[in-house]
């Protein structure tokens, strides 16, 4: 499950041959040497006071977190001194890599110049203004007004109230209702959670159902799928079709999609799936909201993927994560001109205040990263780079398809899975889940990092990797897999 | 209208008075000199590209933003170089004003060493590990458990979902409305936007309706109030009790309330409002969630205000704003052991992931600003100075009520607003607002930001504001208003 796995009595025991690998791979690190004291207290705070997002509960102040301490590169280390490879790139988000200075200056100087002032209104800084720009120039069609949020979520509930906002504002007050899709990850607030559509994740919170319609999970895979790409398009557009028939076109405000998905399970829609629900979408006046807090910021070689690889201009794009390469918390929503000039006209005369945002959208210093991060990234040609290594990544991963515990091997560029199973089981079993989770503590065991995820590894590197890291992650990720099998194969799982 | 108003051309103009002041209160911020090219292009490029929090909608596009460039201590420099002293403290937020070198440094060292990695799971670090504990440390009670956000809203969500998830936990899976009050305001997402009651702030944008109730707004002011103290809690209560039947108590799980409302109008409840609200809510097994966004780190003289000054252990503590003094994105629920100890045993043996949280939930150098600033306002004592100089400012801004536009001054320690009047009309009707417009206009020539809310002036300054900076803020409004009168009386408004 997300995040929840065990420690297990954090063994230091090394494979050979990640000990190998971790010798060679420590060398950016050396001189990270983090302080025992403040560990141990680290372990200690954490499990008496913190509540994790994505938490197992059932152990709550007792589990015993690993604490992320110096980070350097594409490298991490614990507080226990322990260098790993850092496969997950924070969390999809530092695409730069850690320790960047020039990152790091920019950050100061904004917060000794002007650490923040409230953008409500009519009042804003230089660096959120400048940013705006920046990503109005960056984006595809005429997706040139930024409203700004303080990560993914909250750029994504406002997009979708935005939706809200348009809909009313034409006279079609009815418009409310929102398209998601199962498997769909849009974030933790209220609505935002109600819109993702992850099983594992319903628990005992309370979800809107009213206006939310899930659709059918798009996740296609040519490696094992028993029916065509076009039938499996075919039978998404006639769900799609269906739904709208079924809550109405006019009561439908948006459809919010993530051109990949990413935390449901890196899960690739077949080829014109985007296209074919856009094209739906503008036939009911469905505003089309494409989600590209993961896809975005370069993971797929693009600063945004809607347009360059899947050849739609959505009415919105909510960004996050490699916005700021996550050194700094920020999302944004970039808005068509269209909409915003027909929310304008529309405004109602005695009341034209946009009631929407947030005391930290569009934070000085956030913006002062993302301004940072957006330069280096075109310095350093960053997209450039993931177009070349992304390819290579994916194939080495497809080689561990080999194995015969490894089910599937998915992905685009830097963006990847790996889905374990035992036997012909399929999905987030019970077996298959435990199974993942020896992949991942070997992984670790031996120095890297990959996201458990029910019964995935998920994959997500810093985008400055090398050819060479990524021989070095598939290699331990191999031999964790190989591991785990024997395991497996002597009954000990 | 919140934030809404016009440059009116930018006049540079002072009162004679003003400019007296200013040159006084500039002094420490000789140096800062904007560049007036970056000034030129900032005011474009957010006219083109930004849709503000709170923008008049019906201006897009061609409102000129008013840049701030520079600040320090309590001044902020706008792109033309014109200093002002800011009695907004950022929005409610910079407490220890600008320009903190402190703050600076440990934003800037934790981007170096760490800057982000996930917090999902098992996986903490430093920064929020000890920023847990202190917060845990100082709050009421037992908070001791705290789930970090990127802000109030975040925040503000989080605590109802908790309620959410505990009140399912224990068996009752009907208990998920929410109430509130008129005049609240908790947030920007869905789910805050419809907890808060401020009528100015609906408008096209929908809102969730079947689980929230708004009770009646508890602002209380003893000058201009003709009933008593005591007559108007016993109607608060009788109201809350009501709804409580209405709704029925075993379909209630929490409720949501600002100590002292601030967005709202620097509302007041009567003495004693909080702790009868708590009885109810205990009476009910109705979750209390205090929302200290505003109140907390200071404000009132107090790291939290909710048992110090109001006698209330609440069940969760929401704050942001002053956590990080404003320098970074940051918000976090305090969480009561008990609920925290009752969720974590009933949590589902096949489901314990608490699918709560966001990416940047507890961001590294979010929580390094947020120790840096808890050390320096302990070691400053800004607490004791607030009790101090709060009543001398409450005190100094009462004496406004002697003008014949100033309807009533209202407020506690550094939050509080002027409510202006023409002749007998109350309230924000259009000439109100109109009048405080002006007031605001003249008061931003002569040098001073004030919040502009409906036909309110709101003041929240830095925590570290002294008499002399009160006696100069009080002055330029004071001048200001006299101005404003001026022009009603000539009937120019
Ligand atoms: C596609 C997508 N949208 C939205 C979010 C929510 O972002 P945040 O966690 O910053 O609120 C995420 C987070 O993983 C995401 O992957
Ligand atoms: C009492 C209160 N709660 C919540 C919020 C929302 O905080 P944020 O704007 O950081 O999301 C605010 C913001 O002004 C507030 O005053």
């Amino acid at each position: 499950m997300l995040g929840v796995r065990r420690r297990l009595g954090r063994q230091l025991s090394s494979t050979r041959q990640g000990t190998d690998l971790l010798t060679e791979l420590a060398q950016d690190t050396t001189g990270l040497l983090p302080n025992q004291d403040s560990q141990l207290s680290a372990v200690s705070d954490d499990a008496r006071h913190v509540l994790h997002p994505w938490a197992d509960l059932s152990s709550l102040g007792t589990h015993e977190s690993l604490i992320i301490s110096e980070a350097k590169g594409v490298h991490v280390v614990d507080g226990n001194g322990k260098t790993y490879i850092d496969s997950i790139g924070g969390m999809w988000c530092v695409t730069l890599g850690f320790g960047r200075e020039e990152l790091v200056e920019a950050i100061a100087d904004q917060a000794r110049r002007m650490a923040y002032y409230t953008p409500f209104g009519d009042v804003s800084s230089e660096p959120a203004a400048k940013l705006a720009a920046m990503l109005s120039e960056r984006s595809p069609g005429d997706l040139n007004r930024v409203q700004f949020a303080t990560g993914g979520s909250t750029a994504a509930e406002s997009a979708v109230r935005i939706a809200h906002y348009y809909q009313k504002s034409q006279g079609r007050p009815d418009k409310i209702h929102i398209l998601s899709r199962r498997n769909a990850y849009h974030g933790g607030t209220y609505l935002a959670a109600s819109l993702s559509g992850k099983l594992a994740d319903r628990t005992l919170f309370h979800y809107e159902t009213d206006i939310v319609h899930h659709m059918k999970s798009p996740g296609f895979d040519p490696d094992i799928s028993d029916v065509s790409a076009e039938a499996f398009l075919a039978d998404l557009i006639d769900d799609m079709e269906r739904t709208i028939a079924e809550v109405g076109a006019d009561r439908i405000a948006c459809f919010i999609a993530e051109p990949i998905m990413a935390s449901g399970g890196v899960l690739v829609p077949p080829p014109g799936y985007q296209k074919a629900t856009l094209d739906l979408c503008r036939k009911h006046d469905i505003l089309y909201i494409s989600d590209e807090v993961v896809t975005g910021f370069g993971r797929l070689g693009h600063f945004f993927a809607s347009e360059t690889r899947f050849d739609i201009v959505p009415d919105m794009i909510v960004t996050a994560k490699g916005l700021t390469s996550g050194y700094q918390p920020l999302g944004a929503v970039l808005i068509s001109d269209r909409i915003a000039a027909a929310m304008s006209e529309a405004a109602p005369k005695d009341k034209p205040v946009f009631s929407n945002g947030f005391t930290y959208s569009g934070h000085p210093v956030a913006c002062a990263a993302a301004i940072a991060n957006i330069e280096i990234m075109e310095r350093e040609d960053i997209c450039g780079h993931v177009r070349k290594v992304g390819p290579y990544f994916i194939d080495k991963l497809k080689a561990l398809r080999s194995s015969p515990i490894v089910y599937a091997v998915r992905g685009d560029h830097l963006m990847a899975c790996v889905e374990c199973t035992v036997g012909m089981e399929t999905g987030p079993t019970a077996r298959n889940m435990a199974l993942a989770q020896r992949v991942d503590r070997y992984c670790e065991e031996a120095g890297l990092l990959v996201r458990p995820y029910e019964n995935l590894c998920i994959l997500s590197p810093p985008l400055i990797v090398t050819e060479r890291h990524i021989d070095s992650i598939v290699a331990i990720l191999g031999a964790s897999i190989e591991r785990a099998g024997k395991d497996l194969r002597a009954g000990e799982i």
